[in-house]
Formats: C-alpha cells, structure tokens, sequence
C-alpha cells in the first residue's frame, strides 16, 4: 500500500516509569478480563494485580470506561499493524477481493470477542473516528484496486456500518441468524457493491 | 401490506389520569425540546410545564433517558403509522423502489433531526429492537416486491445499517460529506443491491 493511513494517534510521550505502569496495567486489565466477566473486573482488582495503588489506576485512565478504551486502543493497533502487513490474506500480497473478505471476518470476529469490552468502554470509544476511519480507508483502497467506480468513501462506510457491533448483536440475536449467515450476507453485500 | 409488521409494544393499560399526565409530560417535553437544546431540557422544567411535580415524572418515565426514549416512541409511531398508511411515496400506493428510496431519505432526516434526543435517551433507546425489527421487515418486504433474490433479512439490515445515527454522523462530521451526497450515496448502495 503506497498511502499512508491514518493509525490511532500516538501518546504523549510519557515518563519511563509512568509508561511502565501503564503497561502494567494494560496487562493486568487484559489477563483479569480473559478470566472472568468484563463487569466484574473492578479497578481495585486491576490496580491490585499490576501492584500499584488504586489512585494510579484512575490517574493514568481517568475511569473505568477510559481503562476498557485504552485496551480496545491497544488491541486496534495491533489488529491495524495485521492489516497492515501481518500475513495474508488479512495483509498485503493477496488479491484484493481476498483480503476484503478477510477484512469483513476479522472485522466481525474482533468486534464479537471484543463485544462485553466495547459495552464496558462506552462513549469514550464509540466516539473514537481514529478507528473508523483507519478502516474506512483501508476498503476504500481495496474498493479502488477492485475497480470500483462510484462514491468509495460512502460505499466503504456502508460496507462497514453493518460490521459494527449494534447490527452484530441484532443480527445474531434479535433476527437470529448464525456467524456463518451474517459472513455469507456480508459477502453478497460485498459482490452486489463491486459487481462481480 | 398483507403481512403484519411488530409494532412498538403497546403500553400496559393505565388509570385515565395516568394516561392524562402522561400524555401532558411528553406533550411539555416535546414544546421545551421545539424551544432549546435537549440537553438543557431538565426534568424540573417539564414538570413545571405541565403543572405536575417533579416526583410524577420520575415515577412516569424512571429517569431522564427514560422520558427522551419515550418521546422517540411517540415519534416512532407516528413514522411507522406514515410509512404503514401514510401518503406516498413512502406509504403505500407508490412503486417499491420510490418507496424504498423514500424509505431511505424520511430515515435519514429522522435520525438526523432526533440526533439530540437519541443521544439523551442513550442505551434505553439504542437497544430498542422493536424499531430496527419494524425498518428491517419494511425493507425486507420492498426488497422482495422489487423481485431481489437473495439472504433478504442480512441484505435489509445491510442498507439499514448505513441510515443509523452514529453512521450518519461520522459520514457528516468526519467524512465532511453533504447530505444530498449521503443520500445519494444510500441510492447507489440500493441500486447496486437491488441491481437495477
């Protein structure tokens, strides 16, 4: 990919011990909340498991939520950097219908791992277009290689919104469809908008 | 429409001067919303309006966002009412696809002009499936009239998806795009699904 796309801004450059701390942190959240529910992991539990005080939790993350959205952050750029350049079909070097596709599945599979850690996140991330947009870019450039001809940005962000976890969690629950279903819808959406 | 489409569940029935007050409460909100920012809309102030005190609208609607998504509902109805028996073309009478064009637009301008009021209703609101089943089964029905073939529940969440608040919004805000070019973008998306 030759244009650079927007990632999640950078933090502020932090001391080494603060930046340690945070990590620490991070790490805790990340490894109380692969054991249990999300709604249960408390910042006292967190601050306790990385070893620091509870009022460091809070000043390194202002809440609760601010805690689930530094991880959500931690984990996007990670899932970005695969996009990127991980392996194919997810990044560069396969034909690009094959890494839409691959976008569309690990978008919908990271969105419903990550589903009870968006709800705990809130607004804080809901609102967080650094996201959006890194995605919005990325199959508006598969869009263009696909010679697609129209409005790319707005086909890109309709190709998105029915991957989000709103119309994830009424597809699967309220209409009941399957995983698979909803990964075969989203491919005839994607061979409808490209005409193939 | 030979098919009955859910409608938002109907209210317990109440004591007629429950219903009197409530029908005066939404009727005050609604005025103070016409007049000012919805988040400057308080509780107090509605209750003033409609000449109750405060403790009758907490134990009417629960809470603030309880309120906000029961005027959504009010609005709710009466757009499904307009849609189900409305003039045409969004009610019945015109061709399917003026339908679902109009469909899309009346849509649009809703959420767009709710925008406060949804956010103020929050999570009371955003989980009220009762409103997406209505759209969906709306649009699976013009879909199916328009002779589409197909997964046609996925494809009406698909083209619904597109038309939420937070979609609309990012589209606006952080796309920078117009809203005659969202709509004609949402056009494009049916064309190119119904594959006209």
């Amino acid at each position: 990919m030759s244009k650079p796309l927007p990632l999640l801004t950078a933090p502020a450059p932090e001391r080494r011990d603060a930046a340690r701390n945070r990590e620490a942190l991070l790490r805790a959240a990340a490894e109380l909340i692969e054991g249990c529910d999300v709604r249960a992991v408390t910042m006292e539990a967190v601050a306790a498991k990385a070893g620091v005080g509870k009022g460091t939790v809070f000043r390194r993350f202002g809440s609760r939520e601010g805690l689930m959205a530094a991880l959500l952050n931690h984990s996007e750029t990670a899932w970005q950097a695969s996009v990127l350049s991980g392996p194919p079909p997810l990044g560069p070097g396969a034909p690009p219908m094959e890494r839409l596709i691959a976008f569309g599945e690990s978008r919908m599979r990271t969105h419903l791992q990550q589903g009870a850690l968006i709800e705990a996140a809130g607004r804080t991330w809901g609102d967080n277009y650094a996201v959006i947009g890194f995605a919005t870019m990325h199959l508006r450039y598969l869009l263009r290689e696909l010679g697609v001809s129209g409005d790319l940005t707005y086909l890109a962000t309709a190709l998105l919104a029915p991957l989000s976890l709103p119309v994830l969690q009424q597809q699967l629950g309220f209409d009941g469809m399957s995983e698979e279903r909803v990964l075969a819808g989203w491919q005839d959406l994607v061979d409808r908008i490209v005409g193939s």
